[in-house]
C-alpha cells in the first residue's frame, strides 16, 4: 500500500481489537539486529551502508512474513510523506531525518514494518491494537527467524545480539504499551504510579513530551534493558506491570466517580460538544479532547462513538495525514480549520453508526 | 399571575419582537413619581410610609392599565421570590433588601410594573422587547395620567416632578436599552464607543457589574439626567445614539468577517457545542456561551436557535429562576447541574423547532 493510499484510512491496527482496547491503545514489539561484517550505522562510509541496504533488502525480499511488502527508500520521499510515516509508527523521526541509504519495508496492514539503516541495520517492528504485546512478540519473532536464515546476525555468545546502543544489546527487544491513564492524571496520582514503574525496572514516558507536557493522557510503558533475560520474560514482565497500572487507574476511576461524577460528565460532554462543533483546533487540543470522551466511553458515560472512532479523530489529525489526505501543503492555521471539519466528520460518521446524535 | 406561574415561563417581553432585537434585548422606560405631601421615602416615618403604600395602591387599583395586575408586598414574600423578582427586571435589588410597607404591582405580562416606596414613592416601568423605547415611553406615560387623575404627585412649575435623586428631578425619565455589543468588544474599540456616549451626555453600563466584569457583552445604555428637556426629547436622543452604536457595532462585525472569519465561526460553534453538551455550568458561562451564539446568528452562522430560544436560556439559568423552577433551595453546584440540564433541553427544544440539531 502506497502512502496516498495510506492516507485515506486509519492504521489498520488502530481496529480497537485486544483486551483493555479502551485502555491500551496498542502493544508494540521492536527487535534491533544487525549485520555481521559491517560496522554499526552510525560507524558506517557510505558505501558501507549502500551495501548493508542492498544486504538487508535481499533478506527482507525472502522473507514469507514479509512477502507483499511495500519497501520505500528513505531518499526517494519527500519530507511531508516521511512525517506522515513517522505519525504512522512506521519510522523514527531521526530515521526521518537522514535519508541517504536508509529504507522502510512496511508489511500489510502496516502490523509489521522494518526500518533499515537506522540506528541499528534492522529494526524489526510489530504493532498491535489493544493489549497484545505477545502477540505482538510472537510475529516479529517470526519474521526475525526468516531473516536469520538468510544473513549472518552480529552476535556474541557472551553478549548475545549486538547493538549501536548498550540498552538494546542482549535480546535487542523493545516490548512497549501505550496506555491511557486520565483518571490517574486526574487524582493527581500518576506521578507515584510512574515512579513506581520505574523502580520495577521499565521505562515510562508521556507519549508526546515530557512531564507536564503530556498530550492526551497516554503514556508508553516500555522494558528499559534487554540483556540478562529472556524475550519471553521481558514481554510477560511488561504485561504483569502494565495491568498492575490498569489496575491503579481503575480504581482512580472509581475514585473520580464517587467524588466528582457530575465534573467528570461534565468534562467528558464537553469535549465531546467542542470536537462536535469545532471549527478550529490544534492537535494538541484534539489528544486532550479525544482523551476526556476516551474515559467517558471507559465510565459507559458515552455510547455515540467507538474506541475506532476515537483512535481515528487522533490519528487523522495529525499534520502530515492532514496534508496527504487532502493532498496539499497546508500551513498550521489552515490545518486547524480542516483538522476541526476532519474530526466533525468522523464524529457524525460515529453518530450515525450508533444511531444517536 | 403569581410568582410559581411566572417561573414556568420567560417574561413575555423576551419576545423577540420590535426592530434590532437580535441586538437590542429590551427597551425600558421608567418614571419617578412622589406624592405630595408625603417625605420622600428615605426620610418617611413607618407610619408615613404605610399611609403612602395605601394611597399609592389606591392610585394604581384605579388605573384602566393596571386592572388585572397583581399586587405584592414586599413583606410578604421570602428571599427566593425577591431575588426572582430582581432577576426578572420588576423591582430593584435595594427594594429586594428593603421590605416595611414596600410592595410591586406588576401588569399584564410583566410589561408594566409599579414599585412602591422604593427610592421614590412611584416607580413606573414599561419594558419591552427590541428597539421599542418610544413605544414603551407611549406605555408608561399612559398609565401616569390614570395615576395622576387620582393622586397629587409632588411637582414644582420650576423643577418638575420631585424626586428623592437630584438625577431623577425633572421629567422623571430614565429610558434605557440593553445593547449586545460582541464585535465592539472582541475589535477593542468599546471603550472609544462608550467615552464617545459618555460624551454625548448619555449613560452606558456593563449590564452586570462594570468594565472588565461586563457578562455576555451587554451594556445598558440610557439617559443620564432627566432635566431640561422634554421626555419625548430624551427617547429620540437615546433612540439616535442607540442606533449610531449598532452602526459601530455592524461595521466591527464586517472586521471580524473579513479578517477573523474562522475564528468567529470557531467561537461560535465552540459555545453552541458547550451549551448543548454541559453537565454543569455558572450563569456567568451562560451569558458568555449565549453571547458567542448570538453574535452567530446575527452573522447567519447559526440557524438552529432563535433570539427567543437564546433570551429564554439566559433567563431560566439564573439563580432564582432555576430555584423557584425545582421548587427548592438548591446551593451554587447542584445549580450549576440544573442549569445545565435547563440549557440544554432549551436547545433541544430549539433544535425540534428549527428542524436542525
Amino acid at each position: 500500500m502506497n502512502i496516498a493510499d495510506m492516507a485515506m484510512s486509519t492504521s489498520p491496527w488502530l481496529c480497537g481489537e485486544g483486551d483493555y482496547a479502551e485502555s491500551v491503545i496498542s502493544s508494540r514489539v521492536r527487535l534491533a539486529r544487525n549485520l555481521a561484517g559491517f560496522p554499526f550505522a552510525h560507524r558506517a562510509k557510505p558505501e558501507e551502508l549502500r551495501e548493508a541496504l542492498t544486504v538487508s533488502r535481499q533478506a527482507l525480499e525472502g522473507a514469507n512474513t514479509l512477502k507483499t511488502a511495500d519497501f520505500m527508500l528513505m531518499s526517494d520521499l519527500g519530507d511531508l510523506d516521511r512525517q506522515f510515516l513517522v505519525e504512522r509508527h512506521l519510522i523514527s523521526q531521526e530515521h526521518a531525518e537522514k535519508s541517504a541509504a536508509r529504507a522502510v519495508v512496511v508489511g500489510d496492514n502496516e502490523m509489521l514494518s522494518v526500518m533499515i539503516n537506522e540506528e541499528d541495520h534492522l529494526r524489526l517492528q510489530s504493532i498491535r491494537s489493544g493489549f497484545q504485546v505477545m502477540e505482538a512478540w510472537r510475529i516479529v519473532n517470526r519474521l526475525d527467524d526468516e531473516i536469520d536464515k538468510q544473513v549472518e546476525y552480529a552476535f556474541s555468545y557472551e553478549w548475545g545480539y549486538l547493538s549501536a546502543c548498550p540498552t538494546n544489546t542482549g535480546t535487542g527487544v523493545r516490548a512497549s504499551m501505550l496506555v491511557h491513564l486520565p483518571a490517574l492524571v486526574h487524582t493527581g496520582q500518576i506521578d507515584k504510579v510512574l515512579h513506581g514503574i520505574s523502580q520495577m525496572g521499565l521505562a515510562v514516558r508521556g507519549f508526546y513530551g515530557e512531564g507536564s507536557e503530556v498530550m492526551g493522557n497516554l503514556f508508553q510503558i516500555s522494558n528499559r534493558t534487554a540483556l540478562g533475560t529472556s524475550e519471553i520474560d521481558i514481554v510477560q514482565s511488561l504485561e504483569k506491570v502494565v495491568k498492575q497500572v490498569l489496575d491503579y487507574e481503575g480504581k482512580a476511576r472509581e475514585i473520580l466517580l464517587r467524588d466528582a461524577r457530575s465534573q467528570i460528565e461534565d468534562k467528558v460532554w464537553r469535549a465531546y460538544g467542542i470536537l462536535k462543533y469545532c471549527r478550529k483546533v490544534a492537535h494538541r487540543e484534539v489528544m486532550s479532547l479525544t482523551s476526556a470522551v476516551r474515559l467517558g466511553l471507559c465510565l459507559k458515560m458515552v455510547d455515540s462513538i467507538s474506541v475506532v472512532g476515537l483512535n481515528s479523530m487522533v490519528f487523522k489529525s495529525q499534520p502530515a495525514h492532514l496534508q496527504k489526505r487532502f493532498g496539499r501543503q497546508m500551513g498550521p492555521s489552515e490545518r486547524d480549520v480542516v483538522r476541526a471539519d476532519t474530526v466533525r466528520k468522523v464524529l457524525a460518521e460515529e453518530e450515525a453508526k450508533t444511531g444517536t446524535g
